[in-house]
């Protein structure tokens, strides 16, 4: 039940789900988020296998993000989690009206 | 993406994926959950429209916790998550032999 658990990890997954991601595009991407909570959940997701680390031989060399294969079976489950979000505040909207 | 938001929540909403369930069941199910905590997350489900709240008129009167129609729809996404968190424990057990 925890592979979602702590604030941002669904944020930081959906994030992923395109091309892979650098540590500095997952901040500009999720601004509020902090380097070292970011750094926390990413370290979290790699060691339950949704996510790999890469280190790219830029100059200077940079670290770069992406779901494994797996872990891409998250997305689906995240946007069903969005869809359902967005039905109930649909009616909630409709319920004050 | 905080409606399965906050520790215990999945469990929660996991939980009532079959009958109603009372304050006392719930605390059962989930012995590791403090009532303030309980609480808290039903209130919430409660607020977004994920779970309804009945008194039972039992002698005490009871309350009684249900999945609302669109509450339901995220039972299969907790399964969704349940299987990969699964195929990931298989994953890292076998990497380690």
């Amino acid at each position: 039940m925890k592979l979602l658990g702590g604030a941002w990890t669904p944020n930081i997954v959906w994030r992923l789900s395109g091309d892979p991601r650098r540590f500095s595009e997952l901040r500009d991407d999720i601004p509020r988020i902090s380097a070292k909570v970011l750094s926390a959940r990413l370290r979290a997701l790699e060691e339950t296998g949704v996510v790999t680390r890469s280190v790219i031989s830029t100059s200077p060399p940079s670290v770069e993000y992406a779901l494994t294969e797996l872990g891409r079976e998250l997305v689906p489950v995240i946007q069903a989690i969005l869809n359902v979000g967005t039905k109930l505040a649909h009616r909630r909207a409709a319920a004050t009206r």
